[in-house]
């Protein structure tokens, strides 16, 4: 279950989430930043061990204004993030080439969220069964009713990690080229070229039968746009009762 | 010009690039770091500012064993990395949905690169050009002349940050899903689910006219696989003369 929060709520403005730079591309409301995480499906995750900062690409899901990912009780991530580290997790898209008359004036066209927390494991097997839960049921809703449950060491050799999100910013450009009115004349094509993710064909397991029931993947259609995939079960996830 | 390293060429083992988890999976080869740098766009560079992480997508372009990424004098990213500093730089690709019987057994298909080293400012006007001229010509072949060149404002309110390379690890999962033999009579189906970024349609700026030519996008065919682009141009920036 994952409440939309009112329509006003936004993140606060601080001096770690503040857009210097293009600030008409910022946005600080709820709203914006959870279009951003829930069209993504791949966070990058930045941590410091020792002053030494890691960049680490992961799965991630949420949970109103909490962040979850997850991973193996080896990963030296999870081991990093035990405790309560300061992380920042940024989901980022690329939405389109943008082809101008000077080199200075391409750019990209991109949607992006950069959010600041506390990440801490999820103690508990009650919790962590629950978060695990939560995140087959916003990928493949229905999906987990079809498969045998996650069983004690399932668990045991899982480590989830929790973030509240204290604050966040989402970036986007989503326009033409721009060019100056004297490189006008100039006849290179400028414009956009789109970039989009996309959902490829299925692999069948070798040991589905003819039999073999499609469960919780019924969004993901082959062609369809990821981003466009994600939003509908994020939408889907929000409205079902808790 | 990008001279390829040799085939034997490797990333040094250290602590902070050492895959503790499934290193099956892990390759520390220049080769197989520097194809998954090439096959994407955005990368994801994370550093420290005050014991705070932060994690910045932008574009990125690789020469040899050095990356690079840019942004306006403006940015904080760019400021904060003026002086050298460390970061961690990665690119990461989802590939693909991996469906099984357990929720446990759910994984992604994906390439992704871990790069660390000292982001410093590239200095002076001839090597801030310099480079912004290689990140054309890598993304857009030929373009350039057919563009008015870089004036002196341009470089002057660009920032161009640069990193040797000091080590690196790609890690990747291609396989199909993975269950207990006990679990393949569950008739829910598994398997695998494509994902791939693809380039879209191209939206002409007003301004172009009937004559308008597409200098250096011969690559991005709508339709086609963007890694793909990606990597073909990279081999053509590597075989050019200098």
């Amino acid at each position: 279950m994952n409440k939309p929060t009112s329509p006003q709520a936004a993140y606060p403005v601080e001096d770690r989430n503040r857009i210097r730079r293009r600030h008409d591309r910022a946005a600080y409301d709820h709203a914006s930043v959870h279009a951003v995480l829930d069209a993504g499906m791949l966070a990058h995750v930045s941590y410091v061990i020792d002053g030494q900062p890691y960049c680490t690409p992961t799965i991630h899901w949420r949970e109103g204004t909490r962040l979850y990912w997850h991973g193996s009780s080896a990963s030296r991530m999870l081991r990093a993030q035990a405790k309560g580290v300061p992380v920042c997790v940024s989901v980022a898209m690329l939405d389109g080439l943008v082809m101008a008359r000077t080199g200075m004036n391409h750019s990209a066209n991109y949607r992006s969220a950069m959010c600041f927390g506390t990440a801490a494991l999820v103690e508990g097997v009650d919790e962590k069964t629950h978060a695990l839960l939560a995140m087959l049921e916003r990928y493949f809703p229905g999906r987990n009713e079809t498969l045998r449950g996650f069983s004690a060491q399932d668990i045991k050799a899982t480590k989830v990690v929790g973030m509240e999100i204290e604050t966040a910013v989402a970036k986007a450009r989503a326009d033409i080229n721009h060019d100056e009115p004297e490189d006008l004349e100039n006849p290179t094509w400028a414009g956009v070229i789109e970039v989009r993710q996309v959902i490829g064909e299925r692999t069948p397991c070798p040991h589905n039968t003819a039999r073999a029931i499609p469960s919780g993947l019924e969004a993901y259609a082959p062609g369809r746009r990821l981003d466009e995939a994600m939003g509908e079960l994020a939408r889907l996830y929000a409205a079902e009762p808790a």
